[in-house]
């Protein structure tokens, strides 16, 4: 079972596990509800396909939200009831940058009646410290089996020495991880006020989180149609004209059209101007050519045979007083 | 199929396949023949064990020995005419120290009919580089079911960017990389020089040798019998008195009893003088036992009533004129 996230390549691809995304969508904030998981569940067993645990990230990639302690229960409490697994991602669990705090499921399975076996937490230094390319990964789990096959791994993955000098020294130093941690999550905080107020100055709404090194970005009002089609188109209009790289939603399994993922942590101020700038110049030009397609469409009534339909888009993107800025784009792109 | 090594731990353990020696013996130098080859794949059949692949080391481990061109051959053919994989790990190729030359299995498939997807190498920078702690290894497969099968396991065992960092710059300067590898031929060449000679001294003798980090050391005579539990108990004395730890064949699946393999090149000259007086010290203290019990028995024939037997090793064990010398051996052993 899955949520979100792209785990289609580390696990689909990899083990030929099927992944079937639990459905959520913007109605409650895209919350995970017990309702949902029966129903993949169901609709699997439906499919004859034999569900052997639910993968869930926390804080939640790509929705940069915590699982609060009652869906963590819920969750716990359902894989217990199925006798399935639970893997917790909670590779994003320094990220919290705002309230409430991170709860891990190893708290909540201190205190409700569990099977500890079935519950298993993975994570790593490389979002919380910022430490990708030392590829230092954990496995915590309370299952024999599990560790027993990890410990007969191990050796093909081991860290290398010279790198486990250093995150040794690193890690030992209280102090620095620390303030590492919180001078990290006030810059996330900081990054976050400004993006989402840049943003809203265009009228483009985010889900509210308070984790995580992004933004789930509502675009759906900027679709031609409610259709993931029409999300697709959008972000290849975003990628090759705008020059952003932001991800659908339907590349998580969004059940709803017209979400974004934007990651706003791994880039500097500048760049991160410039990309703002991006994105509301190209949500004022996509309103102006709305106004402009609505009298197009008026006047093609009125003037049915003129034909000079096709140029008003580029009027007003590359006219002199149109609000895209070229050269800060170009100098970026690079 | 199995040749030597201890590859027990790292493929036995870990997945469950069986490992199943190919004898080999002092006779012919411990030369691998196809005539041992049939025999163990014979008798693999014979109790319905599928056999699915040879595993080599070249040079190899335990012996200290390349193999020469045509059991190269061999061994090609034989995996060809089989169907079965060849494995080659080649991790100690740039040990060789004096003539003649290693060849690698992958000149080999160049010049003969083969099936090449049968034929994979493995390496390592642990080794020839001395560096086992970075935790590079190498898979050169000329099959592509196990590239593919590769490059989806990959990333669980990537080396750190810090790690690439320094091995990339190190093994672009290719004069380093030189100087290294001959030099390091060189004190190997002069250590297995001192060792082999200093054991001479007291009549030991070694399988001839050209490569690797260790000698198999022929210690058969002074085993109670020619038997694998007479290795053990020698072993455990070795370890438990002498205070070396070298490694009694049958933990390499040896087919002979009384051979060990001993690492000379992991340690200064001092440490390699003080072992090699332990071992020679040990061997002329046997060889005066011997003396002693033998004198023993004929004097028990003659006083048959007097009890004084126990005390005569220690005797010559612990005597003012024992060559055993206490201190340096007592300071080594920390």
């Amino acid at each position: 079972m899955f949520f979100w996230f792209r785990f289609d390549r580390d696990l689909r691809w990899r083990t030929g596990v099927q992944l079937l995304p639990v459905h959520s969508d913007s109605s409650n904030n895209f919350k995970i509800t017990v309702a949902a998981m029966e129903e993949a569940y169901n609709n699997a067993a439906a499919e004859n396909i034999r569900v052997k645990g639910v993968l869930i990230t926390n804080p939640s990639n790509p929705l940069g939200t915590i699982l609060d302690r009652e869906t963590l229960i819920d969750l716990v409490t359902f894989v217990n009831s199925k006798n399935i697994h639970l893997v917790c991602d909670e590779i994003y669990a320094a990220t919290v940058f705002t309230q409430p705090d991170f709860v891990s499921v190893a708290e909540v399975i201190d205190e409700i009646e569990c099977n500890t076996a079935l519950i298993h937490i993975v994570y790593s230094l490389s979002k919380d410290l910022g430490l990708p390319g030392f590829r230092v990964g954990i496995v915590y789990s309370y299952n024999d089996a599990v560790m027993n096959c990890a410990r007969k791994m191990s050796s093909f993955g081991l860290v290398s020495t010279q790198t486990q000098r250093l995150v040794a020294g690193l890690l030992s130093d209280d102090e620095f991880v620390n303030r590492y941690i919180f001078e990290s999550a006030d810059r996330l905080a900081l990054r976050h006020q400004q993006f989402t107020s840049g943003l809203a100055q265009v009228g483009i709404g985010c889900l509210e989180s308070n984790s995580g090194l992004f933004l789930w970005m509502d675009l759906h009002k900027m679709l031609k149609d409610q259709t993931f089609e029409s999300e697709m188109e959008l972000w290849r209009v975003i990628v090759n004209e705008v020059k952003l790289n932001v991800s659908p939603g339907q590349s998580f399994h969004s059940a709803e059209p017209g979400w974004f993922r934007v990651c706003f942590a791994n880039m500097d101020d500048e760049v991160m101007e410039v990309a703002l700038r991006r994105i509301r110049t190209f949500v004022a030009k996509s309103a102006q050519a709305d106004l402009a397609a609505k009298k197009r469409r008026s006047w093609q009534n009125k003037l049915n045979k003129l034909s000079f339909k096709s140029r008003i888009l580029d009027d007003v993107a590359m006219s002199p007083g149109s609000p895209m800025p070229h050269s800060p784009m170009l100098r970026a792109q690079n």
